[in-house]
């Protein structure tokens, strides 16, 4: 048996719900609802989103019998409406709107007043006994179809109308007459012929097709396949077609319409929030050629549609236990509802309205977690551009790390510490960062870049540090030496002020307007409910103290990844570290490490302290050294002298270090094999800074990890000296304390050798950032600019692997492993601390595959607390 | 119960047997063996290997009981010999020798005459009756002892000795008298008081232990680690200690000493071989001081002695179905042997060895097989160096690829190509090369550089094509701007004749000469058989019609890997493959393309042609486009003037290609999805040169490999554009052919979606070089000069994984892969076509993993099909 293509609603009945939702799609899913729940809606069907992916398996063709099933649908519609389509006295007309599972801007919106032709005008005219309202109806649809359906632009129909205007000596629409419209019609049909070839056609079911398959278009139009992209929206979701029985809110001073929220959506507000025009069509609205009135205005307009109005958004709420985004038209009076569905919010908004439902006993608690989208709520934690202000943006680039950030601009590094330590606020703007750049861009209120991408080492350590960012803004040319940058023929010179919206990825000129966030009342409320609920871990990467405060502020429960490299690039000890590396032999690389010892320990002795009562887990150095040394020749020549060799001792030292592929070259544990001082240093100013808290009555949770373990010998040898020297250090200092050894999985092979590995490791962390690169064998920083954009838009790639873990590849390397490891070692600690600890999805994955945390950036910890508890929810509803 | 630690041999029984070479060395099994036979020899005791590793995980102390078990056994020895240890007039003299489970240079040797003393020194007299002897035996045991145990170092005892001879006016050793021995043993003790703070041990318990300790102490000392690495032999295997009663082959003209074959082990041919000196010890014959005489003179010299050796050989070499290597000792002209092994043989010798053995009923086809190394008969397919001559070696470099070459020198591929073109021999000598050099490596006789190593790139083309290549030879110093290369302060200058050794890694001055290959005979029948036996496919990696022909004569069955980029960078298309990359663009592509797709045709024909009837495996287009274009400022100019571009264009391109990661960049698939007219030209080119040889008549079998596949929607795209293009091409020719479309596997992703992609490809080929890389994290051309030496050196890695395939890591993730590969296709067709194709243990693997095929060099063919075979021997032993 075919399956059923179509649903029919009206006269109090659908054969829809709102359980349909994935069949019907949001929007026919409401109207059937709202019908069987007895609320006034035009009547009408929805073909289903299934006819929409056999459409496009099926060549875009129609499957048999659809058009039999449609047809049947009209004779019930025709009937409950006393109209007959085509009818030459008294004609049917519907619009024909797309409705998906969600909803998705870039999608066909609306045609309306489809029907009419030359003859069904006149018998609209009969029935409403107005002409002009008749014509304007018919031009309307005329100019929406073509537009949409004939793909004549809709410019050139405006510009008919200004001549008609023009012609007429008049200003505004409303001043054309019946006359105007009608001769408008036929311009508008010349239009059609000429620009397409073909006459506008006339033939009412020949209209309902095109604008059935424009509907079914629409779904694979560029803007909505990007829209799906950036979504994670599956192309074979499809899209419903709903076509209903037109009401007219332009048949005069008792009719109109409108849009409204049952609460405030931008501050969740309990509060009916909306707007209404009369005498106008749905589009009105939104064109913004009339200024709508407040909603509240209705009930001196037309009290009893109000009053119904009210009744029935109260009814609607309490039935969805949600807040209702709805549509009505009144015609003559008559009150009918076009949409009912859940409403967008800001995070504000949500959160409130949340803990809001929870309070008047419309939801329960699990139910209000799971109404914040965990994504949403970063916007929450940093300072937001006021939008009550006009700003003017200069240039859009990646919205790297959120929040907002008001600053003097500075072109380096140095130069943002140094106006920095002048209480100057200040923007670092860079054609892109490197590790040298860390001081400064932690002075920096926010960083400018115009290069790189999402992943770049500007995004990925702004986000790190909770910091704005705006990258990859390839508007601007940064000319560094010059201290200027330009963007569209305009130059921004050091000192100028500039704003940027991390959030938006907008660079604005001048100091914008700011808002602080606000982390108590609701918002703590609900994280307290999440937290209730989940069961997972959330830790978060911090490299220095203030990063580890922060994260506990928002709730961190640990450092997961607390990386030591940066330490290495403070100006106090640079100097120390590149003595090391220019060091001949293992004593030399000692003497030069000892300089820095004392200061690590002065590290993690703060870090411990901060997060004091927690775990702090520490990875040892893992980049290559190359990353210390200077690659531009002036600056080894000016380093050379500093350091008192010869520029050219210097450039062979850069020089033999150089690699073919650096991330797969002589980094992580490599380096603490090869050259153990390195590590042994770093291992004992954990120990010691451990040790000496613990004599002064403090409690301390060092866990040591390796990183870039590949195999059970190099997680031996490193386990082995670890213990060694916490020993050593121990028995030194007369002091005894607990400490973990682990190490970072984030080679394949650990993962492959996990069970081998788990006997030397207490703990892994999967280091999920290295691990994708490896298992797709992509370089993040290459691929960015070449093939991973191409391979998301043509949808090789469902999502961007970076962003969100890939759950069948790198995804099965963590199951694998954490198996392995718990088979070997069945107290093992699991967690993972790459990008993908703060995306919702893969922290939900991280649940799923019986992680025992997450570590994140300290501004993605309540996402991550969140998403865990969506992840409890969701297994729960499974 | 503790183990037993020790085990006893002599009067005609031992506990030990020749099955317990694992436990007891390859000497203590032979010495236990030939007791039990009956053979004559002086008995003695083995202390088992485990005792080794037990003392080096003991913190190298002796285990408990270990004391007692030795001086059990000495007591048994006392007995055997009627001496007792220490006997001031009867005393018991014991020879210590290390003996591991295989035969180890490197490790220590001996210490003969162990237990002599002041005192115990004027017993051997009276037991001798030979004043000189004894003495002359005390100072060689002081000696001995000294340097080996002691860390006296040999040369200040031959000091001492010259001065004795001068002071007596004497030349030779065998003048010097009783009394000068005497005093030089007085000498020797000082010298060994001052050397080492403490007198030279009397006690011979204490002799004993320091022996004995010496001996573990070899197993671990550079040069035995370093023969380990190389031979893949585990560092827990440990060495026995044999202590033997020693016999005197020193004691007149009565006596003797001698080492023997059983067969020639150059040739193989069936003679016995070896020689002996008379009135000697053992160290005598390797010495060199005086001749040894051939063994068949011992018939004249010492007939019984000579017969009874005779009749032992024929019964050792029954016995053990195999040549031996044997060792014997005359005492007053009884004959005692002191080891049996098998004897090391060259590849020549092996295999007539093994095919004679069969003929003379001693062994079965199976066998014989098993006794050829699959390793060691790459030797018998080159040209060789013949032995006969003196030769300049002037330097050392890696053994890239075997075999021999002789030419003139030349500097760069345009010269090596253009001297061969008037008939010149030359050998391209470089610093390193690059896929820009293949036509000149093709041109030449062999390779040398300065630079890189086994796997650098001149190493894997070299052996790719089968030629002879010395790399990463760091003793020369090259100029290719001067055309000179500099070595020990000589200058070889362009046109100077050099010789290379590519199984040595010698470069030598002049015009060696050389010996020819034979395939045919006793080898043929060897491969003969080793083909009954295997089950696994043996195909080749040929990327020319030439080299598929030698693959083919080499016995391959098919083309598993014939790599497309190669034939991009010959001169008449490499003009069009850079119009290509600058093209702006797919029309531009397209038409630089056009150029070149004949041209592909051609070589697809020829390589067809070549394996007429057997299938053809063509992997599309691989590596960054950037290998395709000069990176030097002044390549780029002179390139930019000929492609008529501005070089500001041209090196903006080089500069946009440029990539971090090239290895993890824009390659593989990820061009043939981002630029699908260069795969789109490739497949054409492969179907209409198989479209029209099907129809001129031949059977070609075309396979198209699609590589660095990571994603099932990958596969799906490349697979859906190669069937169209199979079907338009077949429709336009009008002729039917099969194809099958397939993958590499090569990216870690590839394998965890194995049973997804199988859903698209027809077979399966493991690219395990970059599997590894991306599996490990290793960057194979950064490892090799950085970690990966230290990483072997301190065993964190048991082999080098580019080398002998990684089971436990990259194994899994094959037999995955394998596994899930065939759960969604029963009849995927799996190979592997990484170096390891040719690598014997990886060649087992492979066999046990259940996968159909290997491909690998042409050269190493047959080494994988013996491989192949040694597996189903193995398997069936286990």
């Amino acid at each position: 048996m075919a399956p059923k293509y179509v649903y029919f609603f009206g006269n109090g009945k659908a054969e829809g719900s709102a359980e349909m939702r994935n069949l019907l799609g949001g929007k026919g899913a409401g109207l059937a609802e709202m019908t069987n729940l007895g609320i006034p809606v035009p009547p009408g069907f929805t073909i289903t989103t299934e006819v929409c992916t056999v459409y496009y398996t099926n060549n875009q063709q129609w499957p048999a019998g659809l058009e039999d099933e449609i047809r049947q649908n009209m004779a019930k519609l025709e009937q409950a409406m006393g109209k007959k389509f085509n009818d030459p006295h008294n004609p049917l007309l519907v619009s024909v709107r797309s409705g998906a599972r969600v909803s998705m801007p870039g999608m066909m919106d609306t045609i309306l007043n489809l029907g009419l032709n030359d003859i069904t005008v006149r018998g609209l005219v009969e029935q409403s006994g107005n002409e002009r309202f008749a014509y304007d109806s018919y031009r309307r649809f005329v100019q929406m179809y073509s537009d949409v359906v004939l793909g004549v632009p809709h410019a050139e129909f405006e510009k008919l109308i200004d001549e008609k205007k023009h012609e007429r000596g008049v200003e505004l629409d409303t001043e054309l007459t019946a006359e105007d419209w009608k001769d408008l019609v036929a311009k508008y049909k010349a239009l059609v012929l000429k620009a397409t070839g073909k006459p506008f056609p006339e033939e009412p079911w020949e209209q309902l097709k095109g604008a059935i398959n424009a509907v079914f278009g629409s779904w694979n139009n560029p803007r909505a396949i990007k829209y799906r992209e950036l979504n994670n929206i599956p192309g074979d979701w499809g899209t419903a077609v709903n076509v209903q029985a037109m009401v007219f809110g332009n048949l005069g001073d008792t009719s109109g319409t409108g849009v409204a929220f049952t609460r405030n959506p931008s501050t969740g507000e309990k509060q009916f929030y909306g707007e209404f025009l009369i005498n106008a069509q749905g589009e009105d609205v939104v064109a913004g050629i009339r200024t709508p009135q407040p909603i509240a205005a209705l009930e001196q307009t037309l009290p009893s549609a109000y009053n119904q109005l009210k009744e029935i958004y109260q009814r609607l709420e309490a039935h969805y236990k949600d807040m209702q985004d709805i549509e009505f038209t009144v015609e003559n009076g008559r009150l009918f509802m076009l949409q009912t569905r859940s409403g967008k919010r800001t995070a504000m908004a949500a959160v409130k309205i949340a803990v809001d439902m929870v309070k008047e006993g419309l939801i329960d608690k699990a139910t209000a977690v799971k109404r914040v989208e965990p994504d949403q709520i970063v916007q929450l934690l940093h300072p937001m551009i006021d939008p009550d202000q006009k700003l003017e943006v200069i240039a859009k680039g990646l919205p790297a790390s959120p929040g907002a950030a008001v600053g003097r601009v500075v072109f380096s590094a140095d130069d943002a510490e140094a106006w920095a330590a002048r209480k100057e606020k200040v923007i670092l703007v860079r054609s892109e960062t490197s590790p040298e750049d860390i001081g400064g861009m932690h002075a920096a209120q926010g960083i400018l870049t115009s290069r790189g991408g999402m992943t770049s080492h500007a995004a990925v350590v702004s986000r790190g540090m909770g910091k704005c960012a705006v990258v990859g803004c390839g508007a601007i040319r940064v000319e560094e030496d010059k201290k200027v940058f330009h963007v569209n023929g305009r130059v921004i010179r050091e000192g100028d002020w500039i704003s940027l919206n991390g959030t938006t990825g907008e660079v604005i000129l001048g100091q914008a307007k700011m808002i602080e966030p606000r982390l108590g009342g609701d918002f703590a409320t609900l994280m307290s409910w999440a937290d209730e609920i989940r069961k997972l871990g959330v830790e978060a990467n911090a490299d220095t103290p203030h990063d580890a405060k922060v994260a506990r502020e928002l709730g961190a429960q640990g450092v997961g990844l607390c990386r030591t490299e940066h330490m290495f690039f403070a100006a106090d000890r640079i100097r120390a570290v590149r003595e090391m590396i220019l060091a001949e032999d293992s004593e030399g690389r000692a003497k030069a490490l000892a300089k820095i010892e004392p200061m690590q320990k002065q590290d993690f002795r703060e870090i411990f302290l901060a997060m004091e009562g927690l775990p702090v887990t520490i990875r040892l150095l893992d980049p290559p050294l190359h990353e210390f040394l200077p690659h531009e020749e002036d600056l080894i020549v000016e380093l050379a002298k500093e350091m008192g060799v010869s520029a050219e001792a210097l450039r062979n030292k850069v020089e033999s270090l150089k690699e073919f592929n650096p991330m797969l070259g002589l980094r992580g544990c490599r380096l603490g094999i090869l050259y153990p001082e390195i590590y042994d240093m770093q291992m004992r100013a954990i120990f010691e800074a451990a040790g000496e808290l613990v004599k002064e009555g403090h409690a301390v949770h060092p866990e040591v990890m390796m990183p870039l373990v590949g195999t059970l010998a190099e997680m031996k040898d490193l386990r082995r000296r670890c213990d060694a020297i916490a020993k050593e250090t121990q028995d030194r200092l007369g002091v005894k304390f607990a400490y973990k050894v682990g190490t970072m999985i984030e080679v394949p092979r650990a993962a492959l050798a996990a069970g081998d590995i788990a006997k030397e490791a207490e703990f892994f962390s999967f280091g999920t950032n290295d691990l994708t690169q490896m298992t797709f064998g992509y370089s993040r920083d290459d691929a960015q600019g070449t093939f991973l954009p191409v391979y998301l838009q043509k949808e090789i790639l469902p999502q961007d692997p970076f962003r969100t873990l890939d759950q069948e590849g790198v995804g099965k390397l963590i199951q694998m492993a954490v198996a392995e490891g718990r088979k070997s070692r069945p107290d093992l600690r699991v967690g993972i601390c790459g990008e993908h600890g703060g995306d919702p999805e893969s922290v939900k994955f991280c649940h799923r595959a019986g992680l025992n945390y997450v570590s994140c950036s300290p501004y993605r910890v309540p996402v991550a607390r969140l998403a865990a508890a969506h992840a409890v929810l969701e297994e729960k509803k499974a």
